[in-house]
């Protein structure tokens, strides 16, 4: 928590770089310094997504190096969306934070919040999905309960609950839906919130920082992988991003 | 589908043995293919728990090395509660599949039925979280929607409907909530239910499946983990775990 907001105003920045490579290992393990190197100037946060290197061969090795290329200033949440009952879970976080070294993960409310606190290491972070991004057939988090609202608003009151309690846990609520990302903020006025959906999956950045902002014109961690890592120079990408960003942000204030 | 139909008229087992191994590498590494060996005459499916490989060294390598000494003729649940957005869910089914040589996965329900569907390949099997063993204290699963039906069974009944489509998607249903689990049983008359929750964590075995069993005495895979881990005699502790259950399949036949 220190390590985030420590970052944030050294920089100025509310980006988070997405790792999520794809294309041959070679090319990857080439890249993924390169891209760490050119955006760290401009990352609040680096985000590597663990499908991308458990896909590979020696997958978990390359996220290791990755883990130990960025900058120690800059903190790594471990995308992993762990769920699973308090004693595995516990193993997970061993994983997250001992083998790989991250210094924050995702992880999945539906096993409730006995899945969530084992990841609350009191020097960590964890962002617990409330609302994500994609847009199922079947959507579980846009249920109605009978009190009227949407599951993923119960899951962000819970969530809010946790962090009352430890002081690390934010929230995972998509760009592509702004408005339930303003009603999540009514709910949660002074969490983090990771909001990946920017860029490739089409998200609104205005609508975002608008719904999403704190008063302080803070609390959000704004997500771009795959815009980054396939643009032509990726720091040029962070930093207009970052820019973008910041201009908002200054509307905002 | 027909591997683990196959197996389960092959050796009249519903018996899912879970590897969830505990204690130093070096021991871990000499104990797992003895407690496979002990154990597959008795065993539907085994179930490895990725949690309790990745917070290892060579966790990964070792999850393999245990994949490849199962006999091919019985089928690895890997049970890694993925859940992610399409696009990831590729790279975890590749994971799963390809690089760890697993036959099924479990999922993750709460990003929807596009989070699910990419394990669904038709040369594999899919378990989804509806109901899990675990009392939380905040439960998302246990929370009612404006039907009145809690989640967990708003959640089964997408199961089915992927089910009916795909032909190879059943669900997870804890052993702890017997009533639940009727319930569900109810809803899905023809699923797959893998239960977790017997042994350690104290669900009631006659209860589970006079609720659970499909009226062709079948439809369950009832898994243990930690009691046969710790059992002197694993592979004694399995048939006897096994013979048990068979004895309230007749009853219940």
């Amino acid at each position: 928590m220190q390590k985030l907001l420590a970052r944030v105003a050294q920089v100025n920045s509310l980006l988070c770089v997405g790792l999520d490579p794809t294309g041959p290992d070679a090319e990857v393990t080439r890249r993924l310094p390169e891209i760490i190197a050119q955006t760290a100037p401009f990352a609040a946060a680096f985000k590597p997504n663990l499908a991308f290197f458990l896909s590979r061969e020696n997958g978990v090795q390359l996220l290791r190096q990755v883990v130990r290329s960025v900058p120690p200033e800059v903190p790594v949440i471990l995308d992993g969306k762990f769920g699973d009952i308090a004693n595995t879970a516990e193993h997970y976080a061993r994983f997250a934070y001992d083998v790989v070294g991250a210094d924050a993960v995702t992880v999945n409310p539906y096993m409730g919040d006995d899945a969530i606190v084992p990841f609350a290491r009191p020097d960590k972070f964890v962002f617990a999905l409330a609302k994500t991004s994609n847009q199922p057939a079947h959507s579980l988090q846009d249920q109605r309960l009978q009190t009227g609202e949407p599951l993923s608003d119960f899951t962000a009151r819970v969530i809010a609950g946790l962090d009352a309690e430890h002081g690390n846990i934010g929230l995972v609520a998509g760009a592509t839906d702004a408005a339930a990302l303003g009603r999540l903020r009514q709910l949660c006025p002074q969490q983090w919130f990771l909001v990946p959906g920017v860029g490739a999956q089409g998200g609104d950045l205005a609508a975002v920082l608008a719904a999403g902002l704190r008063a302080d014109g803070s609390g959000l961690l704004i997500n771009a992988s795959r815009s980054i890592w396939q643009a032509a120079d990726a720091g040029a990408a962070a930093r207009a991003l970052m820019q973008q960003i910041n201009e908002h942000r200054a509307v905002a204030a």
